[in-house]
């Protein structure tokens, strides 16, 4: 059954539950300023407008029941308020490049987007706290995302997402509120006891004295964005300012980020066979490994890169494609000075991502396993026009709609993402800035696609703040688009959505 | 009905027949040996191989009616054998880089597949009779692949080639010999026509003085790499060596080189109205205006380019996108000293393609015109899940599983051209050869999708000669793989193709 209408007084709503609680990680940054003694007002404020704003919403409307078109408005609106909300403390920071409103609402959407792409170029006019907003927007948004893809995604088949590890597999659209709040409080301790196990972990390291610099701050800074896969770092130089065995720590905690949350959930709980059970996970597994290999190769066949010795080398290459692979967009050095091939290595990995049903972001490998599998699938039916062979995912048959949803949102993603590099480069091409056709592919790729940093004049080290205000907001859309998997914003601009 | 296994011998039979007929155009070259007192050998000896192999195929068997696995078999056969006899004459002659068999091989298989690529640096080096051999196998590379689209593949169904215009629109697989035999007949007249209005219409420029150098050589050789949207030329210029009079000829007939010919046959035929009724072709038509007034703008903002006038930039904008977008590959000047957004341009143009049923290559926008009706449906069905509502084309209903099979197509492609870089860049980084990300992407997709000159070492006016030996006999596959659409090789090695 859907409603003959949207009844967007239900996604406003809910709207309004989501701002609500958006005051309670305004507070977390709160505290430090406290602390450090610096400016209340820019986390005060958007306390109050969240607050006054959310406890508004729910005034609205009494029914609190969501169907297919409530939920994709209401999951539109949602990253599009936080990003804005987002943005209040940098612009009443009032400090570095985050002052002007364009430049902080880019920020704030590639925080709650888990993208990681930064405008900050001068890490040192930011204050500790708002330094800190950064890395909690971000971990908010994987928390968000996680929720978004397992409990609702899942139930609208985006892009075939109904294919992915969810708790129960009835495909019931009717009713998503009371199945959203399961959910969230399921994956929330997960996520939570997550992070802390990676904050204490760097912290031990950094209390022992093997990573020199990671104080109490940078522990929870650096775990929060890693098991969101987001990437953002108050560090100017990123995870390349910690020793070694940090850097190390961090790659089981990406890996575990752009793990499916539903068999995380299992595997805690003591079925550790079923992550082998899964083939996505699997393919992740094989993905990673090959990945990390082949780029080892890559980094001691380049004599500029491989002089450390071989722990370096490794260390280097596979932190490298974990956190490209995973979407999640940490470096420990500048790979914009590896060879081609190696760079090119990573560029591929931006368009897979890590497994669906978790914090990651890009196109997901359980599209590509499907998609491959049904390449196989397909060349066999040339042959054999009148076989009824299924495509079939952990020995279960995919049925032919949602091989087709899988290969429209590919196609899909590739063809948006061809199209917004011309945007970068031609809108460069307008400003006169210096702009090679890779940097705009790679920029473009970043941002759609959440990874972070770009290769170039926004690579790892450096920031997106040379790109003109008309590429920054493509960009910010992007980012909006793309984590919250295109659909939900695209139906909102068919006429469909809004007539009976 | 189909046979229970497939009969080799059947494909290998009508094999001997595109052998023996290989001789006729062989003979052309052969006449201007003669006449400039050039070695016959070159010549002399593939003729004698192709009769001799010919005959001997075709005593093989005596049935001549070929089913879908047979036709796949000789598709498949045909490009590979036409493309190793090509290099006969390469080799044999002995002058350049082309004694080399690899290079000799992939500069054949560049000529039948219409890509273009070439090895050759210094044109110098080679006789008249041997450039002029090229041009010939480009133009009969033009007239296969107009019938394996139209009589072959649209039968076969491959990527949804069914919904091109053909002749008649009966969908029987059965008896494919005497449909090639009636069209084959019909496009060659048609074909042959174009042809010598375009190499009358160069000619006449030379005669008047209006295009110095264009002599009766070089008005058939480029009448014949126009209309095969094929791209060689004996000029290391390519078509920068004639005026402007003579390159402003060449748009419309690489326009027409890539435009359905069974629309261009009912067009001839009085019946004016038809193309304009065709929906890829009116979407064929805007994307060339647009891509040209938009090309037309970024070189009027580049002021290195610029410098000779709005008809120079007009021109040297419109004949670079029709060039590459109908997948010619000629070229009037050295873009790659072009800003990025100009080359990124370039770049997407190359995984368009003109129509399908034409000479072009590359996914064509027959495909693209499906994916986006297609994505726009999807859509729609996302908010209405229980509504049909079927794909039109030019008022047709297009069925789901041409619509599934149009979305893996257009999907394994992309797919390929993203492993081609990676091999080409990895391939480069291990013999040391200084290649950036986008030359490397640009090389796979000039090769792959067909179109011929790429940017940077592989320019227009430069050659593939650089690229290591592991890596040209790489894209020798490509070009081979890319021009019969993928799925005539592939399903060569799957084991049901073998299989009762
Ligand atoms: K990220
Ligand atoms: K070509």
């Amino acid at each position: 059954m859907h409603r003959l209408r949207v009844n967007w007084r239900v996604s406003l709503r809910l709207l309004g539950g989501v701002l609500k609680w958006l005051a309670v990680p305004l507070a977390i940054p709160l505290v430090v300023a406290v602390i450090d003694g610096d400016p209340l007002v820019p986390f005060l404020a958007p306390i109050a407008v969240t607050l006054a704003a959310g406890v508004g919403l729910e005034q609205l409307e009494t029914e609190k029941n969501m169907y297919t078109r409530e939920a994709y408005l209401m999951v539109s609106l949602s990253w599009l308020c936080v990003g804005l909300v987002g943005a209040i403390p940098f612009v009443l920071a009032g400090n570095g490049l985050l002052a002007a409103p364009s430049n902080a609402i880019f920020e704030s959407m590639s925080g709650i987007t888990t993208t990681g792409a930064t405008i900050i170029d001068d890490f040192g006019a930011h204050s500790r706290s708002i330094l800190l907003w950064r890395q909690v927007i971000q971990w908010l948004g994987g928390l968000g995302i996680l929720v978004l893809a397992i409990s609702i995604l899942s139930q609208l088949s985006v892009g075939g997402a109904q294919l992915m590890e969810t708790e129960s597999q009835t495909q019931d659209v009717q009713k998503l509120t009371p199945k959203i709040a399961g959910t969230a409080r399921l994956i929330w301790r997960l996520y939570a006891g997550i992070t802390l196990l990676a904050t204490g972990g760097l912290f031990a390291l950094g209390v022992a004295g093997i990573a020199p610099g990671m104080d109490l701050f940078n522990a929870v800074s650096h775990a929060m964005t890693a098991v969101a896969t987001a990437g953002f770092s108050p560090q100017p130089d990123s995870v390349g300012a910690f020793a070694p065995a940090a850097q190390w720590l961090l790659v089981p905690f990406m890996f575990i980020g752009a793990t499916n949350f539903i068999l995380l959930y299992f595997f805690v709980n003591g079925d550790w066979g079923r992550p082998l059970r899964n083939e996505e996970f699997r393919f992740y597994l094989a993905l990673v490994v090959g990945a990390s290999v082949l780029m080892t190769l890559l980094l001691l066949v380049d004599a500029d890169v491989a002089t450390g010795g071989l722990e370096e080398t490794v260390r280097v290459a596979t932190f490298q494609i974990v956190s490209l692979l995973t979407t999640t967009g940490f470096a420990t050095v500048d790979f914009n000075t590896w060879s081609p091939a190696a760079k090119h290595l990573l560029f591929a990995c931006m368009f897979l991502g890590g497994m669906a049903g978790s914090t990651t972001c890009s196109i997901k490998l359980l599209r590509w396993l499907i998609v491959l599998k049904a390449f196989r699938r397909d060349l066999f039916t040339t042959i054999h026009p009148e076989a009824i062979t299924p495509v079939r995912l952990s020995g279960t048959a995919v049925d032919e709609a949602t091989i087709r949803d899988i290969y429209a949102y590919t196609l899909l993603s590739l063809v948006i993402f061809a199209l917004a590099t011309l945007v970068v480069v031609i809108d460069s091409a307008r400003v006169g800035l210096e702009l090679s056709e890779f940097e705009a592919m790679s920029a473009a790729a970043a941002t759609f696609f959440n990874i972070g940093p770009a290769f170039g004049i926004a690579g790892p080290f450096n920031s997106y703040s040379p790109f003109s205000t008309v590429t920054k907001a493509a960009m910010t859309l992007l980012m909006y688009v793309g984590r919250i998997e295109i659909i939900p914003v695209a139906v909102l601009f068919t006429r469909s959505f809004w007539q009976s």
